[in-house]
């Protein structure tokens, strides 16, 4: 007895395959899940002549452990959390280790890693990315919160990460939440990632008119350039899969995309920290203006396409600028995500290793990709980097694309192909390399119509000036009452 | 004794001017402010040869006034208020009626609403725009909450507000904290109105090289059309004005614009609900871009522009597609935030009476301007109307404004001027008159790696369909684990 080294709760798909990859590793794994029969059905089955072993309550789980005991939830984020914690609590002892690898909220990470602190009980929030293939044979996990925990688990979490330039895609990321916010910042640029695939494929079929196997091609090209990644593979795999008539099978599928979770929160910190995440939030928006299929078919009868439809470029030019577009966009998505983690770590007190983070996403999750390499090695040429876009690298892959892109945007407005995420890509660039903004009309309207007061490009930050724009004006400074 | 009809807290620039609005409107007010001297100043200075009272305790304060007493707070959100509330509820008796003025976020309106309910006392949050002025001569207020408490506070909030039409643009908002939500949204618009304003200015000066004077005239003159509006009025004035040297002002204002508070709450809940905000959240976002001066001065040096500067098209018709593009997107901007308001009114349980709302911004506020009065006739037509942009006036307004519009966008693009709220209306509308949307490839995407699931155009909605894509899928449905 006593001799697992550690036990699952959840025996979904992620929890099952997670379950299976530790078993692989000849890691000892006890697991339990709330529905009995689900726990006989995966013993029975996938887990057959494995060491897994089967647990039908807490307490017979928690006895089965080795100590220090390490507890893996793989349940639903939110209230679930906090049930089994409040269960487990009765079982554990001072030292024993909680490991949710959900997708929680990292607000609900720092509070629990606290609370449990003063418990005795080290608490791990860990971001978990891979899909139920990537669970099975090796994810990217993204581990934080109470650090003397870290030696203890990370024998088994490095085993069965993936594994990427012959390190494993986990490391340490650091205290508090911070492991649950950078996953979450993961899936923001993962539903940005998506997204851009999406306006990059309408572009060449609803744009060029280029034919199925074409299209599906394309993908498969730009999969051996710098484009190469999981989720442009799957997509020329997507593109090239049928439906039972021979037509292709994505379009028999609902165009109204889910968005309910990380995605959201991603575009919430953002705003909340202040970071214009530009890209994943419109990535987001466009799930939800792609929810409200119904209007937008009474709207379609409204607003036909008048637009113009004639091609003067040849083919494979505009194959190659929408390429570029794809490319530039995603440097600008990933310089966004950066930029927000980096300000999050100085408002939570995180010290993160950028390069890590990217050699974390670098293999096992959907994001996964070359690109990744090349942002490990900005950091590690640069740690303190400010910014992805003022890296050699990627300033130069801009410059180079920079034109084709604009085209590729401009290609898609004259047509009426909607590409939310070129455009906000665009304009963030645009504006991140102007000196100069019109920002200063901005201040110039809140000082005249509510005498919130600018600085002068002439004079020292912090000096505060205000215009009697009117004449007209009082003397009351508007202290309490911003807008 | 106890006659004052109105007691108000906190004297910075807004509250003394609503006292002085109420004062002038024949109302007997008691104010009261946290440090005396600012009182005193009051009383002595714009106050002076009034019938304001001043008080020098919350007990004195509440003493003044009439039954069932009224009291105001305009400071400043947040903990304040309900610091001042605990103060008021020792003095107060059931039936009494708190209104707090300031910018509340609605949830801690929702909140206090049923707190102080559960007390007897009647709460009331009240969005109030027009700056300093507005508060001085009639500003928009919008009051929502214990809805038994309106006939007591009515009178006063309709004679101090604006007029618009013959009708006070103040009107009763509906339960909980919709009338602070309600402003939240003003302010969320007013970003977007702002922003745009200043992308048009950048493209008339930039990418038209026009002189100050020209374009200060430019604005002069959309005042007098669709465009008429208290922004575009103040714009022109701006724009018109002179510093020291005989420069733009505006030219040594510093381009670096704050953005706590209301606005981002706004993007916030759009996140939260769904609602696809695009033009506010990016105008929120172009703020946080202009506060990263610094390092917009970095990238300036390492990214130069080099794009195309020839102009082939005559002055006034480029100057005509800025105007369309401005109008257009201001519709897209509206339209998106009655989407919002809609959505909220749903999952809060209010009832909105959106022509009241449009109303209540007609006059008085930020954002007034003659096109409130369409909004307002659209909804008065079809108050059930599903959205502004299916309304004949405003379909027809973007049917004729469209190819400008694309031109303008395309005029920026070209020149590497940023125009992130032109550009997301436009990949708005384009995605909203979108029967089919490249969301499907996000579906199939989303079950090739987590086994999400979709569902089909040819089948009945709530039927769920997997695909083994790989032909190496396993079996487990994937509830738990969403991303």
């Amino acid at each position: 007895m006593a001799q697992a080294d550690i036990g699952l709760i959840g025996l979904a798909v992620m929890g099952q395959n997670l379950v299976l990859n530790m078993n692989d590793h000849g890691f000892q794994v006890a697991v339990y899940n709330r529905t009995h029969q689900k726990t006989k059905d995966f013993i029975n089955g996938a887990a057959k002549d494995t060491q897994i072993q089967a647990t039908y309550s807490i307490e017979e789980l928690v006895g089965q452990l080795k100590s220090p005991r390490i507890v893996m939830l793989m349940v639903k984020a939110g209230e679930v959390v906090d049930h089994f914690i409040q269960q487990l609590l009765s079982h554990l002892t001072p030292g024993d280790i909680i490991i949710d690898g959900g997708n929680s909220r990292y607000i609900d990470t720092n509070r629990r890693v606290t609370e449990l602190k003063a418990q005795g009980i080290r608490y791990i929030g860990s971001g978990v990315s891979g899909g139920e293939a990537g669970a099975r044979n090796g994810p990217s996990i993204m581990p934080g919160g109470e650090t003397s925990a870290w030696p203890a688990v990370k024998p088994i979490l490095q085993a069965i990460a993936a594994k990427a330039e012959g390190q494993a895609c986990c490391q340490w990321v650091g205290n508090g939440g911070s492991g649950h916010y950078v996953k979450m910042v993961h899936n923001g640029i993962e539903y940005g990632d998506m997204q851009l695939i999406a306006e990059a494929w309408q572009l060449l079929r609803e744009g060029l008119k280029l034919d199925d196997d074409t299209v599906a091609d394309i993908f498969k090209q730009w999969n051996q350039g710098v484009l190469d990644s999981y989720l442009i593979e799957i997509t020329a795999e997507i593109l090239a899969t049928k439906a039972e008539d021979g037509s292709l099978l994505v379009d028999k599928i609902l165009d109204s995309a889910g968005q309910k979770g990380t995605g959201k929160w991603t575009g919430i910190s953002a705003l909340d920290t202040g970071i214009p995440l530009t890209l994943v939030t419109e990535a987001v928006f466009a799930r939800c203006l792609s929810a409200r299929k119904a209007e937008r078919q009474r709207a379609a009868s409204i607003f036909q396409k008048s637009v113009n439809d004639t091609i003067s470029t040849e083919q494979e030019t505009i194959i190659q600028q929408i390429h570029d577009a794809l490319y530039a966009s995603k440097i600008i998505s990933y310089a966004q995500g950066f930029m927000l983690m980096r300000e999050a770590a100085k408002e939570y007190g995180w010290s993160l290793e950028y390069g890590n983070i990217a050699l974390m996403w670098r293999g096992g999750c959907i994001i996964r990709s070359q690109f990744l390499g090349e942002i490990k090695q900005a950091f590690e040429k640069k740690p303190q980097l400010e910014n992805l876009l003022l890296d050699d690298f990627f300033a130069q892959a801009i410059q180079k694309t920079e034109s084709n892109w604009r085209k590729a945007v401009i290609f898609g407005i004259e047509r009426g192909i909607p590409t939310p995420a070129f455009n906000a890509a665009l304009a963030f660039f645009d504006g991140y390399r102007s000196e100069r903004l019109p920002a200063s009309l901005l201040q110039a309207q809140r000082d005249y119509f509510g005498a919130h007061q600018y600085e002068r490009i002439d004079r020292a930050r912090g000096e505060f000036f205000h215009t009697d724009w009117t004449g007209r004006g009082g003397n009351a400074a508007s202290s309490t009452y911003q807008v």
